[in-house]
């Protein structure tokens, strides 16, 4: 995809920066520094300058030797300037223009994606959607990330910035969202939603749980892995949040056909580790809530590049489709 | 647009079938016929030949003198093969070849799309989104038909029918919808919607209501036409189902914008007719509900071929952008 360049790709997450070389699809090094998301914007950055050094230094490459930095974030971010406008999980981040500042201190082309976007294309160009014209790409882990790349190219509208489906409203008058509207679909099913709606449901519970043996009774360790745990074990409260989950999902995902009509569908993130608790569901339920007649040939597909997505997207940003 | 050819463009709607001569962006000659929508097949496609033979006699065109035949209509349609593949509001169009048809009768090129993406494209070419690269086409009547034209091409999707998006939810367990899905967008704000809508609140008012002074007691005679009257007549009633159906229309631009971050929004179909009464309220309400930093700069603004827009809309087929 990087055509044997090589390059350095950076996935800033709220909790860790990875950081990796990686040389066609292939990820030859991998740097894991904690982001240090609620200090102040100099050490946030300091941190992705260290994790650049220290994976030269790891693999010896003289920065001359790579041929561009690839860097992702979460939230809505410039990818002209380089410069992320908005950023709720790491707050620092704000207003730096991450693409300058490097190009600055590296002297290599640098280029600035969000998150969901690059990863939707690292899938397109070389995971599970290859070969597809129309991808739609969703991660469902703490929130909800999208992408739609078209003909290879990531589809970015008026200001770069847009496929941001996860705050798409299913209920205008539903749970107050991150993003301060009500009723997105990251309110109902991104791994935070999933994890409060158990809690919920847990504290109405008349009968007892095997989800509550299994986290030794400690409401606070109840994570989206586990519910799909209890799941799998026949658990009913468990079993209970997965087919809301699923439902919620594919109204939306419904919706999404409408709209982008895609070739194929491709969730990643953690919750999409619910596997064969969620995907056939998804591939039932989801064609009943689109209009077009043939919502049923939409391929709705596992991602395959879970581990390293981040830094295969970041790369992939240099990939000329 | 159409390059000085001279081209057909034929506009099948609910009631009536609107057909026309159409020299670069110049309607020449127009005829109405009634659509016999509920009647067989054949008399649906005897109907739209008689308006094509009907206009050629009018004008004095040869067929050979024509470039080429555009037919819009409404419901998801297969623009590859010019098929209608479902249409609730004219059933008798249902799986009929209609470009395959027209091709064997007339000899010249066929070119078949969803009505609404049409009238986008035309609007994007020459009409109110002339020079933006990317333009939401929305229009409101009896339901609401979308289009997305990027760098001045219909977005089809993988059938070529995608952005359905009146069909997409804002309340998953809202109204019904014609579609047989709860709580689109098209069962909140369509004419049809704001026409339920108040009859509901003049059936539970309990003060008098300048608006059924308008139709003389008949609630049946209440359209969003008379609506927007009473409305700009200073009527609390209808000044509420205006301001809900701005508020409506919103919660739905918004997430719109958060898809596909468009340059401009173009509102068209007779809903629009309710101008100052509606456009300020979404221009100032739609940025609220979007997550996009720059939302607001997004242009919201009327249609501006209104009366011809089917008809130049169909002709725009033939454009080369």
């Amino acid at each position: 995809m990087s055509d044997g360049r090589t390059i350095i790709g950076i996935d800033i997450g709220g909790t860790k920066i990875a950081t990796g070389v990686v040389c066609g699809t292939r990820v030859l090094e991998r740097v894991l520094l904690p982001t240090p998301a609620d200090r102040p914007k100099e050490e946030v950055l300091h941190q992705v300058f260290a994790s650049v050094d220290l994976i030269l230094e790891r693999t010896g490459h003289h920065i001359e030797e790579i041929d561009g930095i690839g860097v992702v974030a979460p939230g809505p971010l410039d990818p002209r300037t380089g410069k992320v406008l908005y950023s709720p999980n790491i707050p620092a981040l704000r207003d730096i223009p991450l693409a300058r500042l490097m190009r600055e201190r590296y002297g290599r082309p640098v280029l600035v994606e969000n998150d969901a976007n690059a990863a939707g294309l690292a899938e397109a160009l070389f995971g599970a959607g290859a070969g597809y014209a129309h991808v739609f790409y969703v991660t469902v882990s703490t929130g909800i990330g999208t992408g739609v790349i078209l003909g290879g190219k990531i589809y970015g509208g008026r200001t770069g910035m847009a496929v941001e489906a996860g705050h798409v409203t299913i209920d205008y008058e539903g749970p107050l969202c991150n993003c301060g509207h009500r009723g997105c679909i990251e309110a109902f099913a991104s791994g935070t939603a999933i994890t409060r709606r158990t809690k919920e449901k847990l504290r109405q519970a008349r009968a007892p749980s095997h989800l509550l043996d299994l986290v030794a009774g400690d409401l606070e360790a109840i994570t989206p892995i586990v519910v799909g745990e209890a799941a799998q074990g026949g658990d009913p409260l468990a079993l209970e949040i997965v087919e809301e989950t699923a439902r919620f999902l594919s109204i939306w995902l419904g919706g999404m056909i409408n709209i982008f009509d895609p070739d194929i569908i491709i969730l990643g993130g953690g919750v999409s580790q619910w596997g064969d608790l969620l995907f056939p569901r998804l591939r039932q339920l989801t064609p009943t809530y689109s209009i077009l007649p043939r919502a049923a040939e939409v391929a709705i597909v596992p991602a395959r590049l879970e581990a390293d997505v981040g830094i295969l997207g970041a790369a992939a940003l240099f990939a000329t489709p």
